[in-house]
């Protein structure tokens, strides 16, 4: 996508949702199958030096909120987080990058039907921070569109 | 405790986690047994203007580091965050409070125990997150502490 994309979904995320302005949050890129969204560390460190986990898991709802919200192309659908759950497996020690994969077909499949048949629907999707190749995070969270 | 040692462990979350300040996080009581930590609305909304996602999982976060590094009294353990899990029931409209209790003496005996034996000890912690006495999220989380 081009970069005026970019910047103008990263103003509405930063107009929206002002602690996305406090993280620093920019959208990396999208290419219609992969979102990533970036955050610097220096606003988002912890007493170690390293990232802090609320903020690990702020950016991994955005990306699957992010994600959504790009598939779904549609700015009056409200898109709320029913539940989550994240393991942090290694500290991560430079910027924050969280990639998040659009699901199969199938379970999109699925989704579109029942958006377009009640106006509701809900996606399971699966986040990951990772740091020099490496899988620091891992997310996976229930989001709920609703016309 | 007395408002001192509050705002005493509200300036030390500040200086060490710089997105509480963004957050405006404030310890609001810590009577030994239940913590709670506080943050306005304002700068944690969502596009809906309930909290947001992250917001609140953050500060579930907090609360849950906080009432352990309380607990140790020792401020040169380490703490971190091994996993969580958040169910969000109904959206927070107002100021998020977040509430996290002591756990029961033996899962406070069996870490403590461990800690002394070891230098590293994990303790899992159950959070809230209310608005007019109804309970909006619930957070579950395993930390852990190393020396």
């Amino acid at each position: 996508m081009n970069d005026l994309f970019l910047r103008e979904t990263e103003a509405f995320l930063h107009a929206q949702i002002p602690l996305t302005r406090a993280m620093g949050v920019e959208v990396e890129s999208w290419d219609g199958r992969q979102l990533i969204l970036r955050a610097p560390l220096e606003p988002n460190h912890n007493h170690l030096g390293t990232a802090f986990g609320g903020s690990l898991s702020a950016l991994a709802t955005l990306a699957g909120y992010s994600l959504l919200w790009l598939l779904l192309g549609d700015r009056e659908a409200h898109i709320v987080i029913r539940d989550s759950s994240i393991r942090f497996r290694h500290p991560v020690r430079g910027a924050l990058r969280a990639f998040c994969q659009r699901p199969g077909d199938e379970a999109w499949e699925v989704f579109r039907h029942q958006w377009s048949a009640t106006g509701k629907a809900h996606l399971h999707l699966h986040a990951t921070i990772e740091h020099e190749q490496q899988t620091c995070v891992e997310f996976e969270g229930t989001f709920v569109a609703i016309r």
